[in-house]
């Protein structure tokens, strides 16, 4: 099966078009074993190519883990890279269907090679029944919840998949590791929860580090990154326009009047070849 | 630049030719680059197949972090694999050059290709000088280490590369990552060691889990079986054949009458493909 593989920001994708595996039986099994880091090529997730009836693409993503997820911020990058520099499309202006609705992508192309992707991430949504999280209230901002032996102030939000931002002067990569499986799966997220910790340098800068659902700890997470700007934006903690720095890179992002997230970042290959099955 | 990635027992290598990569001093740079598991392809270690003056094949292994390796157990069975399956030679039985001698090879072929490789490993070598410990006596069998707060009883010898070996009744992974780094670098050791942990079962079955120096934990360790299995029949303990159990899969080791050690174990495909350098 051919394959290539991709990175946006150090989250790293194993990209392949539906026909050379049309197979959607098993994507959760070639997942699992095409991301395993030392039996397969490796990666935090695979990328189908698909053909849409509302988009120019389909985009199905599955984590490492095999679970399918609805949207992935990093991903659409590399998928939008994949299709232009493939030849799949020949228009730097095109659409994605998603789990979570349709997304605009814009492709920074540069002798003919997408060199950054710019995303329209949609609407950030506070309500807790879409999210889900189990709250009677109107949305579920600045709320404290108990975790082991822990008190967290959490902000729980939609953007694509959920996402609980936590504001944090210091970013302790062991914490991050011991509490976000356990947010992660706190009782009051039915569905399970992405977890981001923010530290806020300035209006224009935020250091973010994220736990993600289904993947773990990674370099990166687009939709987590656009949680943490909208969420700090509607605190009024920092300006529309804010620079992400993330381990493994930098993403920017800038929240619209409409409460709309743009997210713009790179895209880049790693290797491309065949994996036997 | 053309790779494939093999693993054996899940000890994961991408595999070149010299000459499509002929530049020895990036050997380390790229090895560093290919095997990050985000922003490269992803592997343990970077196999190179060189010509040899003295043997059929010249073997250079570089590990993760970019130091040069003189042997490596696994990587020499998915190396035999790469040059039998790629056509560079025609015979089952062949010699590769390594930093730690010229190692005899032996391919199971079923269907053209290789299934599993045996190897002899050659000798296991018990002086501290050798290794290098740094110790008077005439060899490092059961001696006490202090690390941190913990007493270990090792033995360390040369197989290939420094090996130190600990017998255990429990196989804690916490535990190994703990002190399988302080180990690895303890003061006693001048060019560091490989730390295996091992809980023997009965005569003929060991458990063995390594800290590899320059990889750190990983699935399966060739030569770090080996010295288990090595020092076990010295102390003893098993018998001269003995089916050792590892995260990533069995490998079988037969200590002869001289003190060399064979082990026989799988090598297998995952990918192949190209590297956009």
């Amino acid at each position: 099966m051919v394959f290539k593989k991709m990175h946006g920001t150090g989250n790293d994708f194993i990209v392949i078009k539906y026909e050379d595996f049309p197979f959607e039986e098993r994507f959760k099994e070639l997942a699992q074993k095409t991301c395993h880091r030392h039996f397969g090529i490796g990666a935090d997730g695979l990328l189908i190519v698909n053909k849409s009836n509302i988009a120019d693409f389909k985009m199905q993503y599955y984590n490492s883990d095999g679970s399918l997820a609805a949207m992935c911020g990093n991903g659409i990058r590399c998928f939008a890279k994949f299709v232009y520099d493939e030849g799949l499309i020949n228009k730097s202006l095109f659409t994605v269907e998603t789990l979570s609705g349709v997304k605009k992508v814009s492709l920074n192309i540069d002798d003919d090679k997408t060199k950054s992707v710019k995303v329209n991430m949609g609407e950030v949504i506070f309500e807790p029944s879409k999210i889900p999280v189990t709250s009677e209230k109107a949305s579920f901002i600045n709320e404290t919840i108990m975790v082991n032996d822990r008190n967290f102030t959490v902000t729980t939000v939609l953007m694509g998949v959920p996402h609980t931002v936590i504001f944090t002067d210091t970013l302790n990569l062991e914490e991050i590791k011991a509490y976000g499986p356990l947010i992660e799966k706190h009782d009051i997220y039915p569905a399970n929860t992405n977890v981001s910790f923010a530290k806020i340098r300035d209006e224009g800068n935020i250091e973010v580090r994220t736990w993600e659902r289904g993947a773990g700890y990674t370099l990166a997470c687009g939709t987590g990154v656009s949680s943490v700007v909208g969420v700090a934006y509607r605190l009024g903690l920092v300006d529309n326009k804010v620079n992400i720095n993330t381990e493994g890179g930098n993403i920017k992002i800038e929240v619209m009047e409409d409460d709309s997230v743009f997210m713009d970042g790179p895209a880049q290959d790693i290797c491309s070849g065949v994996y036997f099955i």
